[in-house]
């Protein structure tokens, strides 16, 4: 037999993720709202507690849980502290309340001799005060004892209902049988850039827009400032570290490469070292770390590429031969997704014999990086590596960096994104790139932000990468660009373009997704400001992002009616309803399409009148509304979206 | 760092309930259907089974799961062992798919060296081989081991996707490194009383229906053979314990009782004894035990009333004061729901210094009489009881009566309703009684059947309780009656009725869902075989549930569309379509109703022609239907239901 049971029953705890094998995640300064359903047998008052602490601490905070409604209960906490933290529910009975419920049940139903229960009220309230740490209070409490012990029932039933005697004994309750919640679920606590930042990905080599050569980390400050000035926070790198010559890549994927052409940086290893050294034509460790303070004093931050693939040049090839794949006749097995090849690269094996070797090393590769201030990795292609070697990685890196942010580029089956961003990725790049139409978009970003994946997943939405050129850019031009660009900078707090976007350059491979003169091949010639640039464009949509608290919350995404299905609208709110945006987009690049759209004025709050003023933050201009239904018209060759604020 | 690592991620494992905290219920023989999420990292085909074994036997059986779509798997096993058994998901890289699928792609894009790769297969090959348990497999597999290493391309490409060397390596995959779902949850196979049974309920000292004494034990052989004839399995007593003095309860409910008034079964205990006791007017234990034989021979059994109440005089009170509720004057409190009070009534506190002692004493009433042969307890007001002891008391009492049943009266909240199911119940009272609208029963009955609640929690449905004679049965009359044990009989494979049900007794007290002259207080008079009773329409309900393999099956139930809101249309059929039924009942007692109704023609499998014929197993009456709409009419005063199986 059990030495003690649970006296109440906590059930359904949430949010639990695959029953608190996965933790969730938070920012700093973010609430995390937990209900359970909590209950017990008989007709007992119970009461609760939500309880978090940084978990190895030993001390719980807490917070009173309120009942909500069938057996369900709410607490709500804020987490201030950049850790992993435990959170639980603990719930007793409350036999104060019991007692003054069933004192006044009685009493109205005229019952005369209510001595015992008198004096069993004046029992609780006498223990309550034993406990009570407080002198005035321990006093106070034995008065209303004796008051109880020796009154007349309607002195007992008013006194049992007096605020004062209700906060004392919720101060002091009887919690030597309280039921906690066990085991409690993690939830990591990340600092706000993991949600909320805007990023600018370009080559480093290609940052003077020079097509004859190579720029250096030193050449790098004109476009961080280019991006700074667009709003940008994160500027990602590519990998820089030294590109292989063994079967190096030449323009256009070709497999033959023309001397002077730089190669992938994907195919990461040559005679200058490996995944902790830098290629030489972008300079030297000590430039690069120039270039990283020179962009932490404007406020901004690197993201580096943690790619592992290894060309047949890195040191690990000889080095660790054993940690690769070997073909029958002993050779090293290059990269496959039959029947293309990667002879440029040859993939780790994470299940050789010396795995924990292996994927030690590859933890202290991004330690590496974190010692010399990077505190962002863009992490190729998860998916192909074992799920429990990120784990593994995340959680060891983050011990000693907990501020360090990873970032799944995981373009594959729902069910593995979802388990990368489980097992510990901050962020994740997300389908988003593809979902075009207005049921898409509804649909993916319903299950984004609606579902349980809002507690684990949060999408950083991209409009390009330098290997997806979508096909709405190729087709729909500038405008697809001001629109696609609205919708990333709007619907997440968390959005990302590779470079030459903001130039609208939609030069395609034919039929396919791939860039014309990839950068990823050659040296990419541009002009940072050449007419039609939607720059301005962009830095608006940033501004606005910074200004408006709205958008830089998550699950705040509500989408509301409109009669065209070229129209998209959707709101974003704080919870204290002082900052309301309307989000308005013409999906059609190609024609000026005009709705009603259907604003949801009953999540306004109180409002002296139906009629309120939408202020366009993009265009400056304000419009009067009415209600619900109001219309809109948009030329996507003036501005395909609308952006208000809602002034009451 | 880890020992080693899950190869292959398992996740979403269904059916699950509460993370694997508590185990799901089965019968012998059912199916038990596992479905999970199932993946790994790469390209690599995976494999997997279904897991399942006796808790506490070594070794697992097992079967394939096959890929159902988006990484979900699914397996199936049939359950034969009445007794507790986890099951689990184990998975691996299925290496010979993977090599054959990479073999064969590469081959098809016409690349001609494949030496390096006919080598890995054929080393695949040799290692099954060495695996082999079967003497002729070894040598099967190294023949193919040898063709493989030496053959040319295009026979590789035939041998690989030969049907024999796929069964040979599928036999002797290389699991050593698989993964496995843990840990493994359970399922709890009972017998399939837990699920089939129509229940017939009367209090022993009524038997004969005699107003002016009590029958005994001996005495109730007719009324067991009447509930026969009608079809019931199951017969359930009210509690046969000795009855209380102190307080008594009268007529009605009087607080006062006439000498002679044999007072009510619930109030256990007197100077005869406790709950190990029989109340002296019913007989003695010998009587019980001659009848609890009877009862088996004819292939039915009896179920108890436990009923943890205690009268004044109950031997507790004296021997173990300590285990009640006590007044601060020393006096042992009765049970109150105020302002109603329970003066005859003493209840336990479950939570008294000595609960341990208390609750194995509790545990020894069952055992006592599943050691006289009893092996069905109906549990009253278990919602009052903590939900940890009857998860301790049901566990016990079935590791050495696995064969015992519970169900759970609670009527009360449904969360509290779910967690009794989930401490252990195998079967539990419900809404039913209450569900007259079809909105209200189709929404209920589909939240019970096609929800996680199928997995743990089986709906016994009963028309009438000694304490519920439900506003529908006052005011319908006997079609009333007959639509409401239609009902019950149909929508669930186990249901009951109260006796006099089939007399269509009525009589309440004005206002009330309580009977008039409720035989909870007084012995009762009855004519057995009142004109106007409803057995012949019982005892065809109870043949055709025995009939009919579709109505003994419980997650099976689907409504379907019926123009008329009081024309509720559903059905039931066996997995392999060979027992098909489809049910139309008339929910208004008082009207002739007639509808339209939409026949799922689609799930009945292939047929000839869209015509097909129906055959009410009521009034034995066939229909010939076409395709799925078709007309009915039902007249309450002649036959309120059809029970159709369709004929094809």
């Amino acid at each position: 037999m059990a030495r003690a049971f649970p006296s109440v029953v906590i059930e359904n705890l949430h949010p639990l993720i695959d029953g608190g094998r996965y933790p969730i995640k938070r920012i700093v300064g973010e609430d995390l709202v937990v209900e359970a359903d909590i209950f017990k047998d008989g007709h007992d008052v119970v009461a609760a507690s939500l309880k978090w602490r940084v978990l190895g601490k030993r001390a719980w905070r807490e917070t009173p849980m309120n009942f909500v409604d069938n057996d369900r209960w709410r607490g709500v906490c804020t987490l201030y502290d950049e850790d992993i933290h435990e959170y639980t529910v603990e719930a007793w009975t409350d036999t104060f309340r019991s007692w003054q419920a069933e004192f006044a049940k009685k009493f109205e139903a005229g019952i005369s001799d209510l001595r015992s229960e008198a004096l069993e009220g004046a029992a609780l309230i006498e223990a309550a005060a034993r406990r009570a740490r407080d002198r005035a209070d321990r006093k106070r409490l034995s008065e209303f004892s004796q008051q109880i012990s020796t009154g007349a029932n309607s002195e007992i039933h008013a006194i049992a209902r007096s605020g004062e005697l209700e906060v004392l004994m919720a101060t002091y309750p009887d919690r030597a049988a309280a039921a906690q919640y066990d085991p409690a679920p993690h939830v990591v606590v990340d600092r706000p850039a993991a949600l909320i930042a805007a990023w600018y990905e370009f080559f480093p080599r290609s940052a003077e827009g020079r097509g004859d050569g190579g720029s250096t980390f030193r050449d790098c400050l004109p476009r961080v400032d280019d991006a700074r000035a667009m709003g940008f926070d994160v500027i990602y790198f590519p990998p820089i570290h030294p590109i292989g010559h063994t079967n190096r890549k030449g323009r256009n994927n070709s497999t033959t490469y023309e001397p002077g052409e730089p190669g992938v940086p994907w195919a990461i290893g040559s005679e200058a070292g490996g995944h902790k050294a830098v290629e030489p034509s972008l300079g030297t460790l000590e430039d690069f770390d120039w270039l990283e303070k020179e962009v932490r004093k404007r406020a901004m931050e690197i993201a580096l590429d943690f790619a592992i693939n290894c060309s047949p040049d890195h040191p690990y090839v000889k080095e660790h031969p054993d940690w690769f794949y070997k073909r029958p006749d002993g050779t090293i097995k290059y990269a496959e997704n039959p029947p293309k090849k990667y002879e440029d690269i040859y993939p780790l094996n994470f299940r050789c014999e010396n795995w924990r070797e292996l994927w030690a090393e590859m933890k202290s590769v991004v330690l590496f990086w974190a010692e010399c201030g990077v505190r962002i990795f863009r992490v190729d292609n998860p998916h192909t590596k074992p799920v429990a070697f990120w784990e593994y990685l995340i959680r060891g890196v983050r011990e000693k960096y907990p501020d360090t942010i990873f970032l799944s580029e995981a373009f594959t089956r729902p069910k593995m994104m979802k388990a990368l961003a489980k097992a510990g990725f901050n962020q994740s790049y997300t389908y988003f790139t593809w979902r075009n139409s207005k049921r898409e978009l509804i649909e993916y970003f319903t299950e984004l932000t609606q579902t349980e994946m809002s507690e684990y997943f949060r999408p950083n939405l991209w409009t390009n990468t330098p290997d997806i050129l979508p096909f709405v850019l190729q087709e729909g031009g500038p405008p697809a660009f001001m629109i696609r660009v609205a919708l990333a900078a709007t619907l997440s707090p968390l959005y990302g373009i590779y470079s030459g976007y903001e130039l609208c350059e939609n030069e395609a491979l034919p039929g396919r997704e791939e860039y014309l003169d990839s950068e990823k091949y050659q040296y990419k010639e541009r002009d940072w400001n050449v007419p039609g640039n939607i720059k301005d464009w962009i830095a608006r949509l940033n501004k606005i992002r910074k200004e408006n608290r709205a958008l830089q919350l998550y699950t705040n995404l509500r989408f509301h009616d409109a009669d065209n299905d070229a129209i998209l609208f959707y709101s974003k709110m704080t919870a204290a309803r002082d900052n309301v945006i309307l989000v308005v987009v013409n999906l059609d690049p190609h024609r000026k399409q005009n709705s009603f759209v259907y604003v949801p004025v009953e999540s306004f709050g109180q409002m002296e009148s139906d009629v309120y003023q939408v202020q366009d933050l993009l265009s400056g201009a304000t419009y009067t509304w009415r209600g619900r239904r109001n219309y809109v018209e948009l030329d996507p060759n003036i501005q395909p979206a609308h952006i208000f604020l809602v002034r009451r």
